[in-house]
C-alpha cells in the first residue's frame, strides 16, 4: 500500500561509526525527492532525543552540510543505547501523532532493530498509518540476515592498516618490546579481530596469533602459543577482542560495577589485553605491552572503506524508498551478488528477525587451532575495505661477509 | 678537515616512528652522490648489528626500495635499545676498522646521541680516524638543541586527526560512554600529549583537559577538573601522558616488574589511564572508558606529517655531507626560521650537548592550570603537523518546535 504524506523521522542509535554519517546522509538526500514527504526531521541522541521532543529541522540543512556528512565520522545527531518502557513506546507514539510522522528510519544494530519492530507493531495495533524501517549500522558486524553491516568494513580497513603498521613496529623493536597484544573491540563476536588478518602481506606478517570470543580462551593453550611464536621469531603480534570469554563463559576481563553496566545490562568491557600481558610477564617471563585503540579504531574518516561509505549511504536511500513504497517492519539488508567482482544489491529482512539476535563468526571462518582465521575469512572481508593497502619497502637481504672471528 | 676514502654505516636505534626510514632513505641517497663512500652497510638492529657484524649491503637495494622507504613506517633496518659496556665500544671499534668504515650515522634519540658520542670519543683517542654524525629521531621530541625531532610532528598529525573523531564519537555516545580518557606515548614529557590539542577547531572541541606529566598529578584537583566539564557539558573527552607522576614524582602508573624494565633501567609505562578510569568511576560514579592507542600511534604512514617525512629525509642526507665535509661528534639539528611562512634549515650540535639530557615542555607552553596548553604552544605545533585536517559536517542549530506538554 502506498504511505500517506507526513514528515520523516529519522534517528542513529549505538555505537558511533565511521560511515553512519553517510547513511542519515542518504536518508535525507532520498527524502527530498519524494513528494510524499513534507518535513525532514532528526532526533537528537536517537529514540530518546523524539520521547524529548527533540528534533532537529534537517530540510534547513545546506546542501554541502548534507553532503559533507558522508564523510564525517560519529553521530552527528548524537546517539543513545536507551532500551524503552511501555511508557516510553507509548509516548514516542503520541509524539510520532503531534508531528504528523509517517516515516521512521532508525540507524542501528540489534537493540535498535528491537526498538523499531515494537514501535512498528504498536503503531498497528493503535491504528496510527507508519512505515518504519531499520538502516543497519554496527561496526560489530553482528546482524543477522545481512552480508555484512555498514560500519564493520571501515573498522576492518582501519585496523588493517594499523595492525600493519604496529607490526612493523614490534618487528623492529621486539628485541626489547617483545610481545604486543592488540586488543580490538567487538564484545561477543570476534568480527573485528578476525579481520586484522588484513593485515598480513605475506605468510608469517604479524598478528601470528589472533582469539576470537567464539572459542574459549584457554590460558595453558594461549601461553603455549605465545610461547611457540616467540621462539621461532623472537617476537610475537597478536590480536584479542575484548569480549574474550573462559571455559566457563566467564569474560576474562570486565567490570560489573553498577556504573559500567549499559541500560540493556552489557557489562563494560575492556581490559582484556593488560590481563592478558600480566600473564605473559609472569608465566612466560617476556615483556609484554598492549595497545588498546578504543572507540579511535571505529571512527576514522581517513582510513574508512570507500565500500562501505557507499553502502552505507545506499542503504540510507533505500530504506526511504522502501517506506514511501508502503514497506514497514523491515530492515535493508546488503546482499553480495555471486562473481569474482565484488558487488552487492540491497533487500529488505524482517526486523523481528534481526532484533537481539548475534551472528557470530561461524566455525569455516575460524581455523581449528582457534587462534586464526581461514582463507574463506579472507576472502569474505577482503572486497570489503576497499583498495589494497599502501605499498611499503622491504630492504632484500644481501649482507656484508664478516670480516672478524 | 676532507675525511678519508671508506665505507659508511648507518643505524637506527630507540622506538620506531612513521619517518625514521625517511631519514635512512636520505642517508642512502646522499651516500651515493658522494665518491669519498665505497660501501653503504646498514647495521641490523642498531649497534647490537655492529657488535655481531651484522650488516646489510645498501647499495644493493633498488632505487625503488629505497624511494619507498620515505613512506614505509617502522625501522626497516630493525632498531634496539642497547647500552654499551667498555667491552662492548672496544668490540664496535674492532669491526669499523675490519670493515674499513670511516663514516658512522647514527639515527636516534638521546640515548643514541650518547652512544654516538662516546664512540667517537673512543676513535679519537684510539686514532681511528671516524667521522660520527647523528640525525634526531624521537617521537617524544625530548631532545634538546633542536627545535623539534624528526617522528613528532608525525604523531602530533596522528593524535590530532585521531583524537577529533575520538572526540566527536563520545560527543555523540557521551549520554552513555560519559568520560573518555586517551592515553598517549611521552614518557617524562608532555610533548605527544600536548599535541592532542590540534584536535580542537572550535572553544570547546575535545580534548577539554591535557595533563602533561611536567605538572605533578593532584587527585583532588583532577577529580573537580572532570566534575566540572561533566557538569557543563555532559560529557569529558581527556588526555593524559603515559609517565603522569604524583606530587612525591611516583609514576601514577608504572611497572617495576624485572622483566618491563629496560636495559636503560626505563620502566615500562602505560596503564595510567585505567588507573584514571577506576578513580573516576569511584569517586565521580560516571562510567569512563579509556583508549591507548599505544604504538599505533607512533608508526602510522597514511596519516605522517608531510612536512615531517621531508625534515627526516633532509637530516638524514645533511649527516652523510656533514661527515664527508669532515664533521664529527654532531648531531644535526632543526632550525626554525623567523617569518610567518614555516621554514626550516638544518644546523649541528655537539652530541655531548644532546646526550642523556631531556627537553621538558617550557613553561610557557602550558597552561597556568595545569590542565591544558597555551596558545604559543599551538603556534609551536601547528606549521609542523602538514595540510589542515579533514573538514566535517556540523548540522546547523534548527529545531523543529515541540507540540506537547
Amino acid at each position: 500500500m502506498r504511505a500517506l504524506r507526513g514528515n520523516l523521522v529519522v534517528g542513529q542509535s549505538g555505537g558511533p561509526t565511521a560511515v553512519i554519517n553517510a547513511s542519515l546522509a542518504g536518508v535525507v538526500q532520498e527524502a527530498l525527492r519524494h513528494e510524499a514527504i513534507d518535513g525532514i526531521y532528526g532526533m537528537r541522541h536517537g529514540i530518546e532525543g523524539l520521547l524529548r521532543e527533540e528534533l532537529v529541522d534537517l530540510r534547513r540543512q545546506s546542501t554541502e552540510t548534507i553532503e559533507r556528512l558522508k564523510h564525517t565520522p560519529s553521530a552527528a545527531l548524537g546517539s543513545c543505547r536507551h532500551r524503552l518502557s511501555t511508557a516510553d513506546y507509548e509516548r514516542a507514539l503520541r509524539v510520532l501523532r503531534a508531528h504528523n510522522i509517517r516515516y521512521f528510519i532508525y540507524i542501528g544494530g540489534n537493540d535498535s532493530a528491537d526498538t523499531s519492530h515494537r514501535l512498528a507493531a504498536l503503531a498497528a495495533r493503535e491504528d496510527y498509518e507508519l512505515w518504519v524501517i531499520g538502516v543497519p549500522k554496527t561496526v560489530d558486524n553482528d546482524l543477522v540476515e545481512t552480508d555484512h553491516c555498514p560500519g564493520h568494513p571501515s573498522v576492518a580497513r582501519w585496523l588493517a592498516v594499523s595492525v600493519r603498521d604496529a607490526g612493523l613496529d614490534t618487528a623492529a623493536i621486539g628485541v626489547v618490546d617483545t610481545v604486543k597484544v592488540i586488543e580490538t573491540m567487538g564484545r561477543d563476536t570476534g568480527w573485528i579481530t578476525a579481520a586484522t588478518a588484513l593485515a598480513r602481506e605475506r605468510e608469517g606478517d604479524p598478528p601470528h596469533l589472533i582469539y576470537l570470543p567464539e572459542r574459549p580462551f584457554r590460558r595453558e593453550q594461549f601461553l603455549a602459543d605465545i610461547d611457540g611464536v616467540y621462539r621461532e621469531r623472537g617476537h610475537v603480534v597478536i590480536t584479542v577482542c575484548e569480549g574474550l570469554k573462559d571455559e566457563r563463559g566467564e569474560y576474562v576481563s570486565a567490570s560489573r560495577r553498577d556504573v559500567d553496566v549499559d541500560r540493556f545490562g552489557h557489562a563494560q568491557l575492556g581490559g582484556v589485553s593488560g590481563v592478558l600481558c600480566n600473564l605473559i610477564a609472569t608465566e612466560l617471563k617476556i615483556k609484554a605491552r598492549f595497545d588498546k585503540p578504543g572507540t579511535i579504531q571505529r571512527v576514522s574518516s581517513v582510513l574508512a572503506s570507500p565500500v562501505d561509505m557507499d553502502e552505507a549511504s545506499r542503504v540510507g536511500q533505500t530504506a526511504v524508498r522502501e517506506a514511501v513504497a508502503g514497506k514497514t517492519g523491515f530492515m535493508v539488508s546488503i546482499i553480495r551478488e555471486p562473481g569474482p567482482q565484488y558487488r552487492s544489491t540491497l533487500g529488505l529482512v524482517p526486523l523481528e528477525r534481526v532484533a537481539n539476535a548475534v551472528r557470530q563468526v561461524p566455525d569455516e571462518f575460524i581455523a581449528p587451532a582457534g587462534n586464526d582465521v581461514t582463507a574463506a575469512y579472507l576472502s569474505y572481508i577482503r572486497p570489503l575495505i576497499g583498495p589494497p593497502l599502501p605499498e611499503y619497502a622491504r630492504l632484500a637481504r644481501v649482507p656484508v661477509p664478516a670480516r672478524l672471528a
